[in-house]
């Protein structure tokens, strides 16, 4: 019950030992193909180039701002958490001009904030800004943050990794311009690739470049060959095969519980956490507006040993919730529940544990 | 018996279907520092920095080129198959100036013109060439070319994709100053990380850079600080945990095999693939001083239709066989024998499949 990775559900892991086949093998390249479906109705988008980076949702981050921010390229950056910082550690990287939005960490994106900051920078090209704050638990309004974005000429690039399959997502209503994940959070599946999108309007962009982009690895123009449509694919790098069963495998589990089902499970299952830490008297960090079911930041109680409770929690109850990070380090807990760890037994043995250590 | 991914042994499939535990959990930790020590066995080396890169063999090459090439530096370049072109494109994407060394596919790395070219290129920073190349399955004399790069105040990049566990390769007594591999070739562990090692000579170079590295992602500088000495860990980003399981099983088994056992192993099964082939008719691509046991290529005999035969051998028979690339597509075969593949009932299995479905 950390930030992710949650548990793996046994099915996945099952299909994780099943034998590695050749990743140009026809079946292998079927089963690409069905990922990308799936992977579009977990997005809920119909993007052609929707599929999984082959490296961690880091990688799924430097994927959109390798192919898409350009040297000298003004880029809005919302900062309310540890991720907006390292999208600006991106863009400066890649040459781009960073322009920040600070937001209190715990809190949403200020929208009006944004559209200031868009106002003052009239040549800016893209607005970037995390979905949902793995560092604090705080969700923002992703719907309005596109508008306005696309009201003053730039495209954006989400941060999706904690709420795709956790919590309501729509990439194509939303119009969200290009989306990276990752599989270790409300997917349930191990970590290690990064589901990525983008529309035409990212893509246009990428196409358009002056510059190649630095990375081969990443480069959208070469990748695209090699998850484009059947036949035609050309040898770009050698997939992680196994790690690949595992998405498919977490994927049809998702495209049978239903996406909202899995978003309503997410919901109310944070609520039944959330009842149970406020009886005892613990406070969430993030308004209850603003709050993702997933991802619960919650302030330490006075007088409490946060490096003890969380070893006691582990090495007594085989349990384990993530520590604060940055300014709420030693100050707030964050406990996932995310995909298969969303689940009734985990809240009760965490409720009932932390009463225990607590002397609650 | 392919080029890669090899076939994976059910020990580490078992491996990858363990419970995802958490990327910090002290466990977890305490096997990074096991497969440090093992991936430093197995390239030979004492070098402190030797770990895998989460993500593919491209990669692990980018880790090298991105952390160690600045703007402006010139790079000689060995070209002799295709993951020397590939290594041209790193370095020009990076901002250095490549200069070329060719050579013809399936030949070695000629030492005589690298010798020139870095004489007639006094102020290279970087010598860099592929000791086994897939795509042909010629090994290049490292240790000599490595020796005359430092003649010549060069550090050596050298792609040991394919040699690595499966042909001599001693990171140390060859001076080697950079280094990176993959997991799908003679480990038999499954695709999708990349051990990499890098000596003081390289870190120099790494630390002394002007310019810092363009990836977040693959910054050795951060890297570091999270595959450093047990307590210090920092988050960089989050481990491919079950894929780390199936390297960690892997090197296990290495280690228990031998080294140079396992050297001896693909060495002897390469003869018996060999003498087969050759008794049919089928004869290599590379010269017997410079061909790697692991990566077989064969010419396909006159009037044979290369797809057919490797369609039928993978559906009637179960079994894969490489295709050529670039100059050599429809031209040769490439034949793996790489890891838990070199085995004698797979040579035997494919000499008889190639017998029946070549008519001999």
């Amino acid at each position: 019950m950390g930030p992710g990775p949650s548990d793996v559900h046994p099915r996945i892991l099952s299909a994780m030992a099943r034998p590695t086949i050749g990743h140009l093998d026809p079946a292998f390249v079927g089963m690409m193909d069905e990922t990308k479906e799936a992977l579009k109705y977990a997005f809920q988008t119909e993007n052609e180039l929707t599929m999984p980076v082959s490296a961690p949702g880091s990688a799924g981050m430097e994927t959109c701002f390798a192919n898409l921010v350009e040297p000298g390229d003004k880029v809005v950056i919302c900062i309310n958490g540890v991720f907006g910082m390292r999208m600006q550690e991106n863009v400066t990287r890649f040459g781009g001009e960073a322009i920040i939005v600070n937001d209190d960490w715990g809190t949403a994106v200020s929208v009006d904030k944004v559209e200031q900051a868009l106002k003052d920078n009239a040549d800016a090209k893209i607005l970037a800004f995390v979905h949902a704050e793995t560092s604090t638990g705080a969700s923002s309004d992703a719907q309005a943050l596109c508008k306005i974005a696309h009201e003053n000429d730039c495209i954006t690039i989400v941060d999706a990794v904690t709420s795709l399959g956790g919590s309501e997502l729509r990439v194509d209503e939303w119009e969200i311009d290009a989306i990276y994940s990752g599989t270790q959070k409300c997917l349930s599946a191990m970590p290690g690739i990064s589901p990525v999108s983008f529309n035409e309007r990212a893509l246009t962009k990428v196409r358009n470049r002056k510059t190649p982009v630095t990375s081969w690895f990443l480069d959208l123009n070469l990748v695209m060959g090699y998850w484009g449509e059947g036949a035609k694919r050309t040898y770009h790098h050698t997939a992680p095969v196994n790690t690949l069963y595992g998405l498919h495998e977490s994927l049809v589990m998702l495209t049978d519980e239903g996406l909202e089902n899995a978003w309503a499970r997410h919901q109310s299952n944070h609520e039944i956490l959330r009842d149970g830490l406020e009886a005892m008297g613990i406070n969430f960090l993030v308004d209850k507006a603003d709050r993702l079911p997933q991802l619960n930041a919650v302030f330490i109680p006075e007088g409490v040993d946060d490096a003890q409770v969380r070893a006691t929690l582990l090495n007594d109850y085989n349990l384990e919730i993530g520590a604060g990070l940055g300014a709420y380090a030693g100050k707030v807990w964050r406990i996932g529940l995310m995909g298969h760890s969303s689940r009734k037994e985990n809240i009760t043995l965490c409720l009932a544990a932390l009463k225990e250590t607590l002397g609650k």
